[in-house]
């Protein structure tokens, strides 16, 4: 029978092995065969992965893209592109945007302005705020992938959720079987800004001294505590410190539904970085020390951490430069969903650090299992979306900004020469991006409704 | 382009996940498809799996056939047509036969007995005592599984390993990249042994009361000590304590190469059991508590168990029955590869202690990994053996030993009904056996050479 | 040289040891000698012990006494004589009262008060609030043994200590050297009530429903964490907890300088206690399960838990019994100054629980070494001061509220035969009770500033 | 009442603190009175200890003293002047003399000799080999400190203990209520040791090579396996490694009844200092790591090892220098009774690492409790035996073998700088020597049987 589409003579990597010298067909978006080359049936179009790897598109499970309120400094079409160009086929995006996704008017309006804009497939995190816990209910059933929180303070418009309404929510958000996606770091952080700004502290290690690592443990502690306590879900987010992952394991050991998320930043950046790039690698929860790496690595490998995302949240310069004079009134955050794939390839599998196959739970299968977009993303299956990254293993990029599609301004990795590129990126079948080109179209990426079912990881 | 075989309209089973209304194609005895059944592709040969799972072939890891030397207990063809109907398409089988297969020659000569008569395909598992450490090296490029060493006392023709035998031979193996397979009981069980038979102990319960869980634990203590120091790697058959489980979990995360492996009966017979059974369900180790029991179902659920075998030693009933009167001359074994997977399947599966996904990885796929099988055998997959198995889930049998094929005369699950059953058996394309009768040839099974390269389970 | 007294004939108990046929000399209220019977210098006023025990006085670390403000609850007068005549000859008092005890006016104004009716010594715990930090130092000039905090709720007049309020206190308290005594429940406590009182329960079992294991677990962590942060010395308060043990004892072996107490409600309590006895046990934390109290019990055993005091906090009747109508508006507290000795000497050492040196230990030398009062009071040694308590072990008592001192009118122990009482207690070498009644005179007790130097306690 | 001798004007150390200004009274050898100076009773021999410590005596519960047998290297004359120049009032000896004291016999026999030799008091361990386990229940008896036991090889005339035999030492020793000595090295080292001979290694270096951590990993593991199924007490001698601590820690922990000691030369060495020493500081098990080292010290701290002592085991300079050329013919051993003290008041104390108390429970209380000599040994308390030490903690010495009383003519120490002496130390009320020299006589020390009760060490 005839398919819409063959890709011929890869490596195929699935999260438990490498199929060599074979091929897939896709049908209307979908994978509906694998297959040794030579066995593959008729196709009026072929690709040809030319010996390379063919792994299932990343999911980019925490990006900021800003719109609406703050286009400026990105859009739901340069995000898209940015994800696109590196490998993305799935970006979760967060609710931190003006208005922030609390309600279901917000969540269907954002969802409205993406349809019209995104180059890639795309659901989304709803947010949680003390006020609006009412809401959780018909999220879940707009499709929400998560419900954010922010235990330390006021983010823009979302406030602070405190222990008693984290308890409500964490109970409604059990009752719909959904996830609780946490920003885990205590009050404390709000509390030792003020005391350094009365003290006149404005450089830029006064973050790190207003974030230390005790305000992310205490954080992730009572988390796991009521998760444990109340059966929910929960997921931490950015996951930066070696005692957060300790906790973690503890609790997993337990039983409790815990997963947690790092981020590239944490694996490549210490704190001699933080003093070299100041406000421009200023990010939440901070940049921390090198045995914090070496334990974020591990726990990766451990499966104690499931998920690498890039918490990509772009700002203009003059919002990064004015932090040199006061770290305070830096933007918080860099992009990074374009670098994701290139950085854990280079880093993470080409140094040895992590393999191919867990490189795809990482980026692939275990975030479409924690978020509920398995068996539809997240793997190279029969059946699945046909989103499909093609990876170059020996090819050498030099990163810049200059040549990414964020309208972010500003990169910490600038120069890095990596070794790993995703040189043909299709989502449902499409080509969408080429040797980091976009080919594909504005509006082309749909919204995934995320369905929770039954908790699919199996620790 | 046409193949042999296919096989459509089932539930594909991988470890990660489950592909529906799916099925395969087979070719020169490989895997070289997979797809939706509609792109399945033309073939003469069809077998409609009518909506049932289709599962590797399970890999019995841990198997005694007595042959050569004590052929009226079992042989090569009752022992793999058990397997056969039981759906284990690969069997590794023990060295504790006469001779025992302690050197190359002893090798090669069960080697040939196996090719002659197996319905199924094998692997062998070599012996090492303190006389024959100098064998190693031969017998790993003659394609050993692993190296089985007993620790408590001399079994059969084979010596204890004293420890700085111990020692010696893990040097050995680590230095080709072998496995070192652990019977793990020190030297106490014959010490007490000999206590209570000078005590005028005979009944059945001196039996356990010989074989404490300390002698387990310290053994299992000690080998996980020497597999740190020498960085060997090494496998602790039928582990049946909950300390023993804690130990090895400690190993794991202290990045110690140790796993592991229980055995049905271990997970589902305690203490008041063996009162019932007697002679009848002397095993070593022992049965042991229901709190050791729990320890050993959550272990698997979490990965410190990699491993369910079935340590198949079948005895004529004659030779049990004599235990009534003197446990000591008991035969210490009981068959068990015919029933392992429905067992599984019933007890794991259906009440719900384990997934589908799970038992996969258990009985196939980390099998497959840690003896060197891996790729070829232990999952479905483009390019590995056809070594398949269509289970139906809500098939109901009852368990009778006058059904299953091993000459042994006596199974403790006798009349269990259990639900989950091997269908279709099919070994490299073939059908072997067929809702439970043998259908395949004998001689038809091959010598599967064991290849160990990297460690390839993650932890 | 002659002495003002001798006790002559009994067995001194020390934390490490018993003399037998054993006695000391008291001279200007101190202990000047100890010695064999035959060896006691002259005297004219002596004391024959007849073998009965001779330990030092004990000290009961945590009291409300209600004064000023509730003195229909409790005075300093019958507080004390409740403490006398009980064995107890320092008591420690909670600063709860109104005003309470958070400045240095109050702390000065409570002294006085005490030093006009109190029949045995005493020190005060200061009080922190977070509007009253400033204080810190000034009180711990006045001799403040510690600094308690709530993290629960306001309690009376004394507000919640948030945590960053509890950051900046511990901050100033370390800086003093002394000493954080901390209620360690959070703020789930308020938000449960609530709810509850909401959903209409007003029985008593709704006091156990709105404070669960999970809301002291998760303040101690904080609370463990901060010490460790800021070098701290810190104390739980009436430890109730298996997983509070836990915490702790983990916090001991990282080196954070931590001290716990609990309470005999604690230790002899358990739910099915508190269903029978409703609002006459309702205490904060509130009683838990069988499985906290053995771990409770072990934690005294192996000095996890340093401490064993009263929490004594009388009430009338009436202020109980309208719990059973509505649990929330019952007085939250019973007495139990006059109680701690005899029943940890039935409880604990003739029950076997604990031995008399370790009672030794949790009743007089820890409170001394951790609030400051040690070298001065906590033992028999040469040089301290002559707080002395005979101790018949041999002695039957019933337990009746009838023949106590304090102003309650209930104590859940009614009824209890305890076979060891204090016969004989003397502070600074006067007689203030004798056979359970007073013979001291109210404006005896004098105050006991408290010196902290560096932490005594050797964990 | 007047007694035969008062020390006057000190500091007297007890395990829980210390009496300023201080003394006590001896009457028939007791310590009768322990008193403020000015309150100390009359008497016609009066020491003033002008402000300096007064301590117990040191119980060194480790020495070899080669008599009968060896009398070359050491007798019982020799090695208790050093002990007794260094502050050891009591010795407990080793059985590794020839004959080995393994029998009643030579345990009496053994007992005479050192009755006519002693200058201070002693007690013996008696020995076990799988061939005289018959005699543990008459050699408990005589008064046996302990029953000392080798895991690794035959040492001298006692034979190695196998696994098996252990286990039935053990019933038989918990039986009487008595103490295993363990030395914890399994049989790796005689094989090992057998390999590097072969490999033609004879360098000092070997000797580290042949006795890896892991030996005494792997016995520790074992005793407390055994302890914890027989209920037996069990003491590890010469504790050297880290993970050894561990896994004393968590045997404690589960309440198994196992104590442990190490010695100033694992404390105070490691690999750097025996690559310089070569044979002079052979001892098994070996010198260890700086890691070792800090995990001793710690365990120190924290109650997990209980005992110091000094392992006195001295030869003549040939016998250690023949180690150049093959150091598997050097003498394992060194001198160190008479330096015990003054190391540890110099490295201990006066360095900040255990205070005075701490030290007192390890030299003298503890050993005293562990062995079944308290509460006649071990302490100043009221009815103990007169065994004191005056101790000036500010006079320094230079440590030099040229004043030692051992006929060993080395020591590794030589020349250190110590800060803290032992000026005057008394047996039983007579002074045995005076700063450094003898001044008690051949003869005077008399037998201490031991006599085990309950286990009096609180953990």
């Amino acid at each position: 029978m005839k398919v819409d589409l063959i890709i011929k003579n890869g490596k195929i990597v699935t999260s438990t092995g490498i199929y060599d010298d074979a091929g897939l067909a896709i049908d209307n978006g979908k994978i509906v065969l694998i297959a040794k080359t030579p066995h593959l049936p008729p196709s009026d179009e072929i690709i040809d992965a030319e010996g390379n790897f063919i792994m299932p598109g990343v999911i980019d499970a925490h990006v900021h893209f800003w719109d609406p309120g703050y286009t400026y400094r990105e859009d739901w079409a340069t995000g898209t592109m940015s994800a696109a160009a590196g490998g993305v086929t799935t970006v979760i995006e967060m609710p931190t945007t003006s208005p922030p996704t609390i309600t279901p008017e917000a969540f269907k309006a954002k969802k409205e302005i993406a349809e019209k804009k995104a180059y890639v497939d795309f659901a989304l995190h709803a947010g949680v705020t003390p006020a609006t816990i009412q809401y959780i209910d018909d999220l879940s059933k707009e499709g929400a992938a998560s419900f954010k929180m922010f235990m330390s303070e006021k983010v823009r418009e979302m406030d602070r959720m405190d222990e008693c309404s984290l308890y409500e929510a964490l109970m409604k958000i059990s009752a719909v079987n959904n996830v609780a996606s946490i920003h885990a770091e205590n009050e404390l952080v709000a509390y030792l800004r003020r005391k350094l700004q009365e003290a006149g502290r404005f450089d830029p290690l006064a973050h790190l001294d207003s974030r230390p690592s005790i305000a992310e443990v205490d954080a992730i502690f009572s988390v796991i505590l009521l998760a444990e306590e109340l059966k929910a879900r929960t997921h931490i987010c950015h996951l930066s410190t070696a005692r957060g992952v300790e906790l973690i394991k503890e609790g997993k050991e337990r039983g409790v539904k815990v997963s947690a998320e790092t981020c590239p930043h944490y694996l490549l950046f210490n704190k001699q970085d933080y003093i070299r790039f100041g406000p421009y690698l200023k990010v939440n929860p901070p940049i921390r020390t090198s045995e914090d790496q070496i334990a974020l690595w591990n726990a990766l490998r451990h499966g104690i951490i499931e998920v690498i995302a890039s918490d990509h949240c772009p700002f203009p310069r003059k919002e990064k430069e004015v932090g040199w004079q006061n770290i305070w009134e830096a933007g918080t955050g860099i992009p990074g969903t374009e670098t994701l794939l290139p950085l854990m390839l280079n880093e993470g599998v080409n140094k040895g650090r992590i393999d191919m196959l867990t490189l795809c739970r990482l980026l692939c299968e275990n975030p479409a299992k924690i978020f509920g977009l398995y068996p539809q993303k997240g793997q190279i299956a029969i059946g699945a979306d046909a989103d499909i990254v093609i990876v170059n293993l020996k090819q050498k990029r030099k990163i810049s900004i200059e040549k990414m599609h964020t309208k972010g301004e500003f990169t910490p990795f600038e120069g890095w020469e990596v070794q790993g590129f995703p040189i043909l990126v299709l989502v449902r079948g499409k080509v969408v991006a080429e040797e980091g080109e976009i080919v594909g179209k504005s509006g082309y990426g749909t919204f995934v409704p995320c369905h929770k079912t039954t908790q699919i990881l199996s620790n």
